[in-house]
C-alpha cells in the first residue's frame, strides 16, 4: 500500500526539486556525474516554522533526500516576538531531528534592530543600502532571508526549500494588488529566487488543504504561528478576510485565478524587463544619458520602464521612487516644452537638453 | 458663485473628452478649423440608464455641449428584463429631454435572442461569429453595444459616453482578476474604446461619491437598476461584498490601486501585443507557418503570445482557445520528442516539420 495520496503529491512535488537541484550541481560541478550523489551529495535544507505547511516539507525531503544521494537538513528562524519562542524553536529542532534531518540550525533574529542572533553562529542583517522602505511584516521578511542566506552559506546548501503553498501565491498577488503598481507587484513568488537560485518552492502549484492533509495523514506534530490568525498582520486579514469573501464573490476558482496571474505576471514582467535593458542600452550615451528621439518609439510601458531604469542607474533609490516621479521624468519626453530640470529621490536630476535625457546628481 | 465642487469635477472630466471629441472631428475634416463647430458641430451621446452616474455624465454633456459647439444628444437602453421597463425608458427619454439634450433615443434589448427592438428604429444584434462563451452578464453586454452602435451610426454621432468611474473600473479589474488569465484581462475598461474611438469614458478616473454627490447637488433625479444590488449578479457581488471586505483587509486605496493596475496592465499588454505582432510577421513564413528556431528567441510571455496569434489567424476562435492550449503547442517548440499534430477549437491543426510549425485544418 502506497502513502496517502497527500503525501505522494507532495513528496512529488519535493522529489521534482531535488531533480532540479542535482540536475544544477551537476551543471555547476566541472565533472558532472549521472549517479546519485552518494555522501558526499548536495545538501538541501528545509526552512521550517514548526508550521503544517513548512514541517510536511521537511518530512518530505527527509524522505526523497536519500533517494536521490541528496544530504538534508533544516533550519528554523526564531523572531523572537512572542515570549517562550526560543524553546519553541528548539522543540522545533528536536522535531526536525526526529526526523532525520541533519544538520538541524536554529537562527534567531531581531527585527528592527540591525542585528541577529544564532543559535548555532551569528549572522549580520543589513538594512541599509537597500533603499526600500519597509513595514514590519516586510522587515520581518528581509531579516529571515538574511538569516537563511546566512545559514545556507555557513553550511554550503546547494538549496534551501520554502513551504509557500498556492494559497500563499494568492495571498501575495494580492498584497501587491493592494500596491497597485503594476505587472511586476503581481508576479507573486518565484518557484525558484536568490543567489544563484538557491530558494526554491516546491509547493507552489499544491493547495494548503493538500499540504495539511498530508502532514495530518502522517501524524506530525504542528505548530500554529498564532501571527497567522492575528488581524493586527495585513497577510492574516487576507488569508482569513479577504479570500473567502473573494471566493464566495467570484467562485471558488480565485485561489487558482490569483496563482496563474502570478505566473503570467511574472513571464510579462520578465519580457518587458528585457525589452526595457535592450532599449535602454540602445538609447544610452557613455555617460548614461537617453537619447530622446529613440525614446520616442518605444510604447509607454517599455519607455517607463527605461526611465526608471535609467534614474535607479544614476543612483536614485528604487523604493522611493514612484509612478508619479517616472511620470514626470516621462513628461520631458512626451510632453516637452521646456521644463526646467526635475529633482528625483535619491539626489538625482533629470533635464532635458540638446534631444537627450541627462541624469546627475543635483 | 461657482458649481458645488463635484459638479464642477464633473463638467471638467466632460469638457476635456468634448475636447478630445473636437480635435478628432477636425483631424477627421478635411478642412479642420480652431472655432466652435456651431450648430452644425459633432453630435456626442450620453448614455443613459437613469442612473446616478449616467444621469449626472447626460446633465453636464447638457451644460458643455453648447459652449463649445457641440451638439448633445442621449441614448437609453431598454433591456426589458423588468416588467415596466418600457415606461421607466420612456420617463428617463423625458428627464434627458428636460435636461436639454436632443436627440434622445431609446431603444429596447432582447437578451438571448438574435434581436433587437427599437423605439426609434431597429438594429440587429448577432451573437454568431465572436467566437466567445458569453455569460448572461456578457450577453446583455453584447446586446448593449451593439444597440449603442446601432443608434450612434444612425445619427452620426461622432461619440458616446458612458458613465463608468472608477469604482467601477476597480469591479472590472477585479472580474478580470478571477479569470486568471493575465495582464490583458486586469486591463479593465480603457478611456476611448469601440469602433474609431466612438465610445468615451469621462468619470473613469472620479470615484462614484463624487459624481452621486454631483447628483444631488444639482436636485437630479435618478433611477436605481435593483440589478445593481441583485446578488445574483457577479458584479453586485463584487461592489456589495468583495471590494467592503478588500478594503478592510487592504486599506483605503485599494479602489486606486485597482484602477492604477488597470492603467498599466493595459499599457504592458499593448506593448507585448506590438512585440508579438512585429515577432509573428518576423518568425511567419507566406503560409503562416512559423520558424521554432525565431520562436525560442522570444521570452515566454511574447512567443506564447505569438502562438496565440497564429492559432487564432488559422480559424481557431479565441474564447475557445485557452491557456492550456497555447502551453501544449508551447511544447512544440520548447518540448520536442516528436509529437504529433495538435488539435485546436474550431477545427485547426498544429504540427512541427522541418524546423516550422504548421497551422491548418484539421
Amino acid at each position: 500500500m502506497g502513502p496517502h495520496p497527500t503525501v505522494a503529491a507532495i513528496r512529488l512535488a519535493v522529489r521534482r526539486v531535488l531533480h532540479d537541484v542535482l540536475a544544477a550541481s551537476a551543471d555547476a560541478s566541472a565533472a558532472p556525474s549521472t549517479t546519485p550523489a552518494g555522501p558526499d551529495g548536495p545538501l538541501v535544507l528545509a526552512a521550517c516554522s514548526g508550521g503544517a505547511d513548512s514541517m510536511a516539507l521537511a518530512a518530505a525531503l527527509a524522505f526523497e533526500a536519500p533517494r536521490l544521494g541528496v544530504r538534508a537538513g533544516a533550519v528554523t528562524v526564531d523572531h523572537g516576538l512572542q515570549s517562550g519562542s526560543a524553546g519553541r524553536a528548539q522543540e522545533v529542532v528536536e522535531r526536525l531531528r526526529a526526523l532525520g534531518l541533519d544538520p538541524v540550525d536554529a537562527i534567531g533574529v531581531t527585527v528592527g534592530r540591525q542585528s541577529t542572533t544564532a543559535a548555532h553562529g551569528s549572522a549580520y542583517v543589513g538594512s541599509a543600502g537597500t533603499g526600500r522602505r519597509v513595514g514590519p511584516e516586510a522587515a520581518a521578511r528581509d531579516a529571515r532571508y538574511a538569516a537563511l542566506d546566512a545559514v545556507a552559506e555557513r553550511r554550503g546548501a546547494a538549496a534551501v526549500l520554502l513551504g509557500h503553498t498556492r494559497d500563499d501565491q494568492a495571498e501575495t498577488v494580492l498584497l501587491g494588488l493592494a500596491r497597485g503598481s503594476g505587472t511586476r507587484s503581481l508576479s507573486g513568488m518565484a518557484a525558484v529566487s536568490g543567489t544563484g537560485g538557491r530558494y526554491r518552492r516546491p509547493f507552489l502549484l499544491l493547495d494548503r488543504d493538500t499540504v495539511r492533509q498530508g502532514c495530518l495523514a502522517q501524524g506530525i506534530t504542528v505548530w500554529e504561528d498564532p501571527h497567522n490568525h492575528d488581524p493586527a498582520y495585513t497577510r492574516s486579514r487576507v488569508r482569513h478576510e479577504a479570500l473567502p469573501v473573494l471566493e464566495k464573490s467570484l467562485g471558488k476558482g480565485v485561489v487558482q485565478a490569483l496563482a496563474r496571474t502570478a505566473q503570467l505576471s511574472r513571464d510579462d514582467a520578465d519580457a518587458l524587463d528585457q525589452w526595457a535593458a535592450d532599449a535602454q542600452a540602445d538609447a544610452a550615451g557613455d555617460d548614461g544619458s537617453l537619447d530622446v528621439a529613440r525614446l520616442h518609439t518605444l510604447p509607454a510601458a517599455v519607455r517607463r520602464r527605461v526611465l526608471r531604469r535609467a534614474a535607479v542607474a544614476a543612483g536614485s533609490p528604487p523604493g522611493f521612487l514612484f509612478a508619479r516621479h517616472i511620470e514626470e521624468v516621462d513628461r520631458l519626453v512626451t510632453g516637452w516644452r521646456g521644463q526646467k530640470a526635475l529633482n528625483l529621490p535619491g539626489g538625482v536630476a533629470v533635464r532635458r537638453a540638446d534631444g537627450r535625457l541627462v541624469f546627475s546628481p543635483s
